[in-house]
């Protein structure tokens, strides 16, 4: 049997690179999966940068972040959908991974190194983080993780925890494979500043209010080659071609390049057009979370639901590995 | 009100230095305190070092300190005593604490440089050993800490880590004092090279046969300037000398030491009136262990209970800290 395992950081507010990213992903992968797909606002990860968090506006953020993939399609009541705290059973077996990891695996992580470097006084949180995300996954011993390429080496770190636990206690655990999520790389910020990104301050939201949408756009840069408007541009060389890409149907497409190409059309045409398609498509997700948020109780119970189906695996697979490790059982 | 907590670790075969070092404390403190002490076996420490412990004998050993403890009189039904696995928010509260401790101050550990020296590749747990030692003590807001003076270093870091938790999330934890387990420092091994320690292979069992015991002390070295019968000797330089402070009624010290400054007595009979007072005073106890040892289920019984109600405190505490740190709650 195949269970895929996906960790979704709490940042409250997904973007179309996220969307495009990820979260359809999530979306076809339940639907494939059903309840044998896990997905699990990862807020255990989210204070690792003591820095970075707000104690005031997590809670909000984690809820935020059930909201958008219900809106975009992900059923709860078809997948499992949960919060990482309220299923405990992720410290318990992060802290018997964390003994059986080498210190020095773990200082190796390009994302530890990278991060790091950041601070004058490194917290702990991020130098254990890969273990508690090899529990993530293990927990559940799904075979399959939705990632994005920068988790390669985690993933690698975590088949390599499966190898070491099964080496010391007993055959247990599989090796977990990641399977990349498309798209999210090419997808480029708004300010035409490379890849969009919360941190650099360039997304678009997939809940942002539609005119809000529309003034990035409006001033978002195209080919910078099309200085006139009799200029002829190249749909390929300007993100608001990437973004027809991903929004406009193959008709709008064909009329957007060739208009381009030929300065039929200009750049604020095209930004409308596609504003047309943008909105069609995030009009209904938006619809769809406003109306989950007037109705909070459907969410929480929804999570609490989620959380009671994660822990029946998870309760299951610890009592395994609580037993390998041979602690005492009443 | 005050609270006291301390850890065991499962060794399964507590000699005459933990013995009088540590767990005659937890007696009198468990009889000062009553619900307000809790003795956790710390099985959850006891895995960080892969290489030392077996994963077959674990729960044996988990068992057996719970009986030697129970043997030499501490109550369950008074005090609260469990094992550590038993009650994961343990390992719940390690990563939140893990999270706002730096690197840099678990390196700087002594008793992990020392552990640390040991090992090509060194495991994680070794290094975060000390927060989870710091949630063990704050999981239930302990002010009370009995432990041996080589746990300074780590009770000062479980300070720090209240004093920093309180700081990023509000005030919720009280820094703890230690409160040094006296003599056992001074208990010396039957081989007299030192310390009493269950590394060096030195050790007298309070659970061993009395006539195992003999057969190490009838060997044991005594004061090496006395040669011959007829020489004086030092009781004061003699381990059988400081045997006697422990087990032996002050007549009887008073005739040893005489007996031994005069000459008036040889090594073998004082080490026979040894080995009187010290079975008179092992016996009852070692009767008390084969009791509890032939009636496991009221030793499982009384850990079931000592678990639920380490948890009843535990989980009011992680919901305290769950709503300061700001995970969402259903």
């Amino acid at each position: 049997m195949s269970r895929v395992f996906s960790g979704i950081q709490p940042t409250g507010d997904p973007h179309i690179g996220n969307y495009f990213g990820a979260m359809q992903n999530y979306v076809r992968l339940g639907e494939q999966y059903g309840k044998q797909s896990l997905y699990c606002v990862v807020d255990l990860h989210a204070i690792t940068n003591p820095g970075a968090f707000d104690p005031r506006t997590l809670a909000e953020k984690t809820f935020d972040m059930a909201v958008a993939n219900f809106a975009i399609g992900l059923d709860p009541s078809r997948v499992i959908f949960f919060v990482q705290s309220h299923v405990p059973e992720h410290q318990e077996l992060s802290w018997i991974f964390t003994c059986v990891t080498p210190v020095g695996e773990l200082e190796r992580m390009t994302q530890y190194k990278d991060k790091s470097a950041q601070f004058e006084s490194v917290p702990s949180g991020l130098l254990m983080y890969p273990a508690l995300m090899a529990a993530d996954i293990l927990l559940y011993k799904a075979d399959t993780v939705p990632v994005g390429e920068d988790q390669t080496q985690h993933i690698e770190l975590t088949r390599e925890i499966a190898r070491k636990f099964n080496h010391n206690f007993g055959e247990t655990f599989t090796e977990p494979r990641a399977v990349y999520n498309q798209g999210a790389l090419r997808i480029p910020g708004v300010d035409g500043q490379g890849k969009m990104s919360k941190s650099k301050g360039n997304t678009i939201g997939i809940l942002e209010p539609l005119d809000d949408i529309w003034q990035k756009l409006r001033v978002a840069p195209t080919d910078p080659a099309r200085v006139r408007r009799t200029d002829p541009g190249d749909p390929d060389k300007c993100l608001i071609g990437d973004y027809h890409k991903l929004f406009s149907p193959p008709e709008t497409l064909e009329t957007v390049y060739q208009g381009c190409r030929t300065a039929g059309i200009g750049c604020v045409d095209c930004k409308k057009m596609l504003m047309t398609h943008l909105g069609a498509h995030l009009e209904p997700i938006q619809a769809r979370a406003a109306e989950l948020r007037s109705d909070p109780d459907f969410v929480r119970d929804a999570l609490r639901q989620g959380a009671q189906e994660a822990r029946a695996i998870a309760s299951e697979v610890m009592n395994e590995v609580r037993e390998k490790v041979g602690f005492l059982k009443l």
